[in-house]
Formats: structure tokens, sequence, C-alpha cells
């Protein structure tokens, strides 16, 4: 019983917004030991009802105000255009030294919404744990979605050393490699790794479903040659997506113009039955492909 | 015994190319007895002593006429830009009243390339299984790749029955199921659920390697949030995939078309802030992947 003795990171943790991130949160906190108390907030009866169901959660709440009063970790896990009204409601109901944290997938709106709603004797350390699948709800959650994964924090420049490590801390028990850069690197470096090929996968995946000479069915069919890969990230959370690209909409244009770019130079090449262009391309693309295979190695070894 | 009393499919199969599908053709006939003897042929030294060590040929030759002679079915694996060298080497030496078919996934330039080239009373029937991974090499392959995916035969005009249908049934022994249409709308079909995808898979990981204000290293670090995926179908064999884009140009640089004219509309609606276009897109994908999904298992099921 070793791991009942050990005092956790946290007296209280409030999580708002129990769906796959959310849940597998609350999971791993639950695995690991990391908190007493874990509340949870959900907007609709049904979440709430899941959640449970499930079972992780020491209490649920349909009041986000209750959920985090006396939390000393707050973590927002709604979709990244929920955050502003979310805030509205408990900016000023946050324990007073406690640690404010979210999850989404862009950085620079949600310190631009958040940070005018809380008081100073907050610390809010904006995040975001690169981990996912391409279900959601609180059902699709697991404790060990972390694992390995990175994490990327982005600190305000006047952010409470202490509280940062704290923070560094809770992510790493959960699985985590940490990483801290700004809010404008990371959402650059997400827009070209996460956020274009989202992008271009729900296009092909668009374009396809609208063809008249191929049939729907024909394409559901034949899927098995590349396309089928797309249909899975195309099938990620439709709202969670939808906020992603109208919240990093500079960064996203960027990579999305030098993404078209590229393309119009393979179109040319293709018209133009310029074969060692395309070779050169596929050879280096491969390369990639085999420095991030090592990557991920180096990452087992050093966990 | 059961197995090997029953008269195999063949009498001899000459595979032409020895490596991911070449090297899975040869183990699954053996696996299912569907041949007396499997010839291979490779062009070079070291493929022809990776495919002698892995020991699931009868005979491995260093050359094309010697291999095929004697074969009553003849299976081109080679990729598609290498047919028609092939074929005027071979072409004369293949056995009277034998089939004659290839594993190209583009089939109306490999019938241009091939028909002429060979004399009536060989049959030749297109083909294009729907398998693979990422990987490439005679030691990539295994007997079960084939199984439960779709094999699209493209028979000319006056195919006669009775060999396609063997020709069939040599797809089905191997576990797969087989589709018959034209070789225009075969090029279209993949075009869309194949070809597309590869060539915006592999721009996307071209764009990433060469931006100067995210590093390499941050590219693959951060990779799971979606580009990981990518760069699996991006690593795909660039010599096969050159050819493909080069032979089936016209069905291609239409597919493309229609998706850069879709990927227009959704930038603007990034740009404008649309946030109910981006929202209806993503939901229809997600309805996509749920049908493929259930094809799947409707396809499992009927196995």
């Amino acid at each position: 019983m070793s791991n009942n003795t050990k005092k956790p990171l946290f007296d209280v943790v409030a999580i708002i917004g129990i769906g796959l991130i959310g849940s597998s949160i609350a999971r791993a906190i639950k695995k690991y030991g990391l908190a007493d108390k874990v509340y949870g907030y959900a907007k609709t009866d049904s979440t709430r009802n899941t959640a449970k169901k499930l079972g992780y959660m020491d209490e649920i709440y349909d009041n986000a105000i209750e959920t985090v009063k006396d939390a000393d970790l707050t973590i927002l896990c709604t979709p990244v255009g929920a955050n502003l009204s979310i805030i509205i409601q408990i900016g000023e109901h946050l324990k007073s030294g406690s640690i404010l944290t979210d999850v989404g997938s862009v950085k620079g709106s949600v310190i631009r919404d958040i940070l005018p709603h809380i008081s100073e004797d907050i610390t809010f350390i904006p995040g975001h744990p690169i981990a996912g699948t391409e279900f959601s709800g609180p059902e699709s959650g697991f404790a060990e979605l972390f694992q390995k994964k990175w994490c990327v924090l982005t600190p305000l420049d006047n952010c409470i050393e202490v509280k940062l490590n704290i923070l560094i801390k809770f992510w790493q028990s959960c699985g985590m490699l940490v990483d801290v850069m700004s809010a404008e690197h990371h959402d650059l470096v997400l827009a070209i790794t996460s956020h274009v090929p989202h992008l271009i996968a729900y296009n092909i995946v668009g374009t396809a479903a609208d063809l008249e000479k191929v049939t729907r069915s024909e394409v559901t069919k034949y899927a098995a040659g590349g396309f089928r890969d797309f249909t899975r990230i195309a099938s990620s959370d439709p709202i969670m997506w939808r906020d992603i690209f109208l919240n990093n909409k500079d960064a996203v244009l960027e990579m999305l113009g030098r993404f078209v770019e590229d393309l119009t130079a393979l179109q040319k090449a293709i018209r133009w039955s310029d074969g060692d262009k395309l070779e050169e391309l596929f050879v280096k693309t491969r390369e990639i492909r085999k420095s991030i295979i090592l990557k991920e190695d180096e990452t087992n070894n050093y966990k």
C-alpha cells in the first residue's frame, strides 16, 4: 500500500469538460495517486451520467463554479472555443493561489481569452498534452493515453517557477515528457505537425465523397490503398477541430500556403513526367519517417 | 495430409520481381498449395540472395525468359514502369495457352505497354491486389498480406472466361475478395482512394522538412499530433510510387484538381472564420469513416 501513503501532488483537482482528454486525466490521477479528490464538470446530462457510471471521479457537478472553488489545480478540457464563456463563469471563483491550466491544441488564443478574466493570485500555465485518438467522449478515455507522449507547456513571462515545476511533475507522473516553449512557437509547430495534416485529411475525404464518376460505396470498399488512414484522422471530433482552425488561423494559413506551393510544383512534375523530381521527394520523405521512428525509440529508451 | 493430395490450380507459377508483393504471393502459394512449383526472377544479386535465403521458391533465376518459359501463370510484380522492358524480353517466350497477369496499381498504362508484345494464345488479365505495407523488399513479405483485402481484375473484352475464373480462384485462395471492372474505372477509383492520398502525404512531409521557423527535429518530436500517420504513407517505395504517378497522370491530375478546389474553399472558410462550413465538412467526413468500418465488418463476416 506504499502508493497510498505517499502524499499526492494536489488535494483537489477540478476537470472542466469530461471528454476523451478530461476522462483520461481523471483516470490517470486515480491510477497514479496524484490527488486526494477529482471533481468533474460537464455541460450535458448525458455526459455527466456516463461519467458517473464510469466512476473515476469523486464528484461530478452540473455547475462549473462549484467544481473549481476548492481546487488546487483546475484543468480546462473543453474545446478551445468554449474557454471564453467558461472562464467568464469561473474566473473569479478559482481558489486563491491555485494553478489553472488547459489542454488545448492552440495556445496563443487561449492566453488571449483566459488572461483578462483571472486575478493575479492564480497561476495560469497554458498546456498541451499531445495525445489523443480519433474517438471522443468520456467512455473513450484511458489512463495510459499520455504514456511516452510529449506535453508542451507555454508559461507566461511572469510564471512562478515552483508552480510550473509542480505542473511539470503532474504531467510527468501521467507518463509524459514535458517541453517548455513560447505560445507563438507552439502554435507554429502544431500547425505543421497536426493542424494542416488534419485539414488535408478532412479535405481529401470530403473530395472523395463528392465525386460523380466514383461512387461513395467504391471509395469505402477500396479504402485500403491509403485512403483509410486519412479517414481515421478525418473522424476526429468536429467541434474541437473547428475551434482549432478558427483559433490558430494565422499559423494554419501560413503553413497551408507552403503546402499548396509545394503541391503545385508536384502537380507540375506529374504533368511534365518529371520522374526524377518525384523520386527525389519520395526518397527524402522516407528518411524523415526513419528519423521519427528513431526518435520514438530514443523516447522509449529514455523512459 | 489432405492438402497435398488436392491438385493445385497451376503446375508452375512464375513471379517476375521479388519485392513485398512478389514474395508475399510466393509464400501464399506455398501456404495454400496453389502450385506445384514457384519460380522467381529478380534483377539484382542481392534480391536473389535474400530470396534464396528465405527459401519459399523452388527456383530463383537471373534470367526472366528461363523463369517464365514453363509457367502456366506468370505474374509481373515489378514496378509499373518496368513492365515494358520486361515484356519485350519475355513476351514471345511465354508458354502457349498460359495466363499472364500483373499486380500494378495502374491498369490503363499496363495494357498499353504489355498488349503489343504478347501473342494471341496468351491470356493477359491485368490485376491489382489492393494490399501492401510501407515496407518493401522480399524480406517484408508474408503469406497473409492478402487476407480479406480486395483484388480488382480488369480483363480485356475478348478475355476467355474460364481463364478469368481460374485467376479469380487463385486470388480467392490467397484470401482475397475479387472484383471485375474496366481498366479506366479502376484507374479513377484508385486515383482518389490511393494515389492522391499518397501524393498529399508525400507533399506534407516534404513541406514540413523545409521550414525555417520549425526545425526538422521539432517536426519529428511532435509528430504524434497527426503528422506521424502521413510519414508512414510517405515512406512507401519511391520507385513504385514515381511510376504510379507517371502512369496514371490523367486520373491523378483530375482528382488532384478537385482536391485543390476543395482545399481552396476550406482555406477561405478559415480566413473568414466560417465555423459552420468547417463543422459541416468535419461531421460529413466522420460519417464516411463509419461507413468504411461498417464495410470492413461486413467483409469480415462474409469471409
